[in-house]
């Protein structure tokens, strides 16, 4: 129990990103430690994300209330708009309606985007001498929302199993018919923890990542052959059938596309029209990627100068990267066959595995991972904190020993890539977290590769279950990536030595100065998370 | 028991239809069956449908083998390709495989299509003297092969259930984001059981079904124009977004459609080649047809002309009827704002609901309803019935109380729906089963439609339980269809008042031939149904 658990807490509530489960858990989360502590606490729920702080339209979210959606997947209980506190005036918006509604507490509910927001915001709080706490809580499908501290978000378990199920579906029909590929895209943004999730798995046959993409410098020929080269190897096996895997994201790392979109996307963001013209388009674009845009079916092209976001950037999600890439593989197969170098066939299908996860009924794991979130997130207001992400380890084993404690989101700043806003002005960000190509995660898939490309080694995990023994599963990417501790522990011994070395006497005082505000952080934030908080670790049921 | 069980038997099955889930445990009830009655039993399955069967290429299935695919979603054990056993050659072959290989039973896995051929079959062999008997058991996603003495076929729970899971999880990211319209469209060609049954477990909040457009005699223009009122009544209400689910045959349904259809169709029937291109199937379509397809988008137009399946038919499957509708929604909406009758936004989001579910993990019921029905099928064979299809009742209840029956499939032949065989020859055939639009199913949606439509009263049902308290309930059209036990009665001393009428002293020798022929008939039918013949009727664990 917290001793300033007796306070009457009014905490207002944000969903700020995209769709993801467990959103609701959240809530509740927050709901039963206040109300529980002081029952004349409120939580107050923005109506439509951002949006609604703003506009300050909330609904009081009672216990009742509560009960319609508990463990519900979705954001419907206050629904979303626009994700973004980063202007100035957003800010002073966000500032009136905490002061006028005497908020105690702010939780925002979202990515790397909602945590930035959320660490500038608290900041800017502070300077301006307003009372409310802001806290950031990671939840968002894609699972890009994670880090040293952080080693997962809510939403990515229940997504990625949830696209496990469909993917393992078609991989076990593609083996009944024999006579399809299947190309499947994946939602998720540029990173692709999802394909990789969805991978170790299901035991697809081939698969895409951008960060691999990227990394190599692949180009769309690369790929276009690698995909043909894995085609060919199966049907010389008499298999004409296959499952194939491909980020959302990918058409973005290839190069000659990610020309092609920033010179779109220049052209929209020059211009006052919120649609332009493909005609319009093909005469301003440099003749390479009129060229591409050219040999791109029309129902593409369209895609990709048409289909943007309500801020003008590309809607990837719009773009059927996967038809594109069957589109150009077709011909390549094409070409092989005239040489005689293919005597199979080739029959692509496409589909792309979208929508309809992110609002799935949350998995256990989710429910709890939420619940326990807003808990911490609740517990962290009480105790005067802002600033500050929960955060939960060791979420690979049973609820009952996780442990809680939180980090200040400054923390997970990267000054190397700084975000550049509407207003010119820069600033260091919380970024997505890329897969490591030569963590385990990933490592793991690689050592199967050949295998999983060659044989039909599909696995169908089945659809998510609430009950019984696959009820409490983690996802490989939880299970594969949680360190090691003994060599964990090497490690930090190993640069505790450097650091030492390095502020030997005789060293600058600038090198002194940055070693110990570095340091001296890091206690902070270390007893921060040594201290048990006592918050409740299960879902309410 | 049965008293017949000590013979050794050898029974093959084929799997004849499109994948479903439930087509293990049927192969699994088959062999528990006999090899329990008598372990030197056999079951061959036959590898790729029934090219395998005329190939007489099969793998002897064991139960060591059957503990990999028990329960298990798919066709992968044996796999398909083609479906049917209707030519004169394709029935030698299947006489000849039978013979050789000595079975005393042929157990064809399938749909209406299978249903028929094994009607003749089974006829053929009789006439051949062969002595192999043969069973068709109903299997197939489309819920279409059902009948008065089939309440549904195995595999239409699964399907629906998890095409249920997306539309739900799909319909609460629409309440979430409330900027989308989902149009879904849902695999299972003409008749559209899975939209109805789909409707009803989520309150999606509009639905096309062919057999309303056919019954209505819908045009192209009615449809479009519903969805666009249903979309401006929707938007009028501040509610920009909604779902709409789509049956694949609706596009076959609408009558400018069909006629395009059709003479598509016989320009590839006349034709040699096995690909007609877009420019010559344009010039020799009727002006009405060459307008209709010069309207559509490039990408339908190359679907609607070049997609067709390996008999040269349209392939409803490839065809995005979704994307058609949406184009003229989207026109026609446009139209509406132009003339200031719509102030709102509408953004549809297409996605097809097809392969995905498929081959699924079956659900309980579908185990358990495919392994009994196996059972049932290796009883008639032991039995010496043939031409025969197993049929269980009262499916609603809980297994324990399920009973065993079986049926002529002659009895189930339509003589006013004649099928043109491709040799030239009619035949009458096992019709798919469309939705009644008088009956309880289409009528508890009626009843509840404007409502749905109004509100958001989506359900999300959430994945496939395997445990738990929603493991084991039963499709909606399965509760409601199930007729009430006194009105049934009460109809049939109806109709049986009504023959003896007809067939009172003084009426015509033709009459009275065919009331006796009909009445004998079923009279053998029910003494068999009546008879318990002690099958299993829960899936092995």
């Amino acid at each position: 129990g917290n001793s300033a658990s007796t306070t009457t807490q009014k905490i207002g509530v944000v969903f700020c990103g995209r769709p993801s489960s467990g959103a609701h858990s959240i809530v509740n989360g927050v709901l039963d430690f206040i109300v529980g502590a002081n029952s004349s606490s409120k939580v107050l729920g923005f109506v439509g994300g951002t949006k609604g702080l703003f506009a300050q339209q909330y609904i009081d979210v009672t216990p009742a209330m509560m009960d319609v959606y508990r463990n519900q997947g979705g954001f419907d209980l206050m629904g979303r708009t626009c994700d973004s506190i980063a202007k100035p005036e957003e800010m002073d918006s966000a500032k009136t309606s905490c002061m006028r509604l005497s908020l105690t507490g702010l939780v925002l509910v979202g990515g790397t985007r909602t945590a930035t927001d959320a660490a500038y915001l608290s900041e800017f709080f502070t300077g301006q001498g307003v009372n409310t706490k802001v806290v950031a809580i990671p939840c968002s499908i894609d699972g890009t929302m994670k880090n040293q501290f952080i080693e997962t978000a809510v939403g990515f378990d229940t997504a990625s199993k949830t696209y496990s199920q469909l993917v393992g579906n078609l991989a076990i029909d593609g083996a009944s018919a024999r006579k399809y590929w299947y190309f499947m895209r994946m939602m998720g943004n540029s990173p692709s923890h999802t394909v990789l999730e969805v991978a170790l798995q299901t035991h697809a046959n081939y698969i895409l990542l951008s960060e691999d993409i990227i990394a190599n410098r692949k180009s769309l020929n690369d790929v276009v052959t690698e995909i043909a080269d894995s085609v060919c190897r199966r049907s010389d096996a008499g298999k004409n059938f296959g499952t194939l895997l491909i980020p959302e994201g990918a058409i973005a790392a290839l190069p000659e596309f990610s020309v092609l979109i920033d010179e779109i996307s220049n052209l929209y963001q020059t211009s006052e029209q919120s649609n332009i013209t493909l005609e319009e388009v093909n005469a301003k674009l440099s003749p390479f990627a009129a060229a591409l845009l050219g040999s791109l079916p029309a129902y593409l092209q369209k895609q990709l100068v048409m289909e943007r976001t309500t801020d003008k950037q590309i809607d990837l999600s719009q773009i059927e990267t996967e038809k594109l890439l069957a589109h150009f593989v077709e011909a390549e197969i094409k070409r092989r066959k005239a040489a005689g170098m293919f005597k199979g066939k080739f029959t692509p299908v496409c589909s792309y595995l979208g929508y309809q996860a992110r609002c799935a009924l949350p998995s256990n794991f989710d429910c709890d991972y939420g619940y326990s979130l807003g808990g911490v997130s609740a517990a962290l207001i009480l105790g005067g904190f802002t600033g500050y992400m929960p955060a939960i380890t060791g979420l690979k084993r049973p609820t009952a020993e996780w442990c809680v404690g939180a980090t200040p989101i400054t923390a997970m700043l990267e000054a190397d890539d700084v975000e550049k806003l509407p207003s010119g002005m820069v600033r260091p960000r919380v970024i997505p977290a890329n897969i490591s190509l030569s963590g385990p995660a990933y490592n793991s898939f690689l050592n199967n590769m050949k295998e999983y490309e060659a044989e039909e080694m599909y696995q169908n995990p089945g659809p998510v279950q609430f009950n019984g023994p696959t009820a409490d599963t983690r996802t490989k990417t939880l299970e594969l990536e949680d360190m090691d501790y003994i060599s964990a522990l090497t490690s930090l011994r190993d640069v505790m030595e450097e650091v030492k070395a390095v502020c030997a006497p005789g060293c600058s005082t600038n090198v002194l100065k940055m070693a110990y505000t570095s340091i001296s952080t890091l206690s902070e934030i270390l007893e921060l998370n040594a201290a048990a908080t006592g918050v409740p670790l299960t879902r309410s049921k």
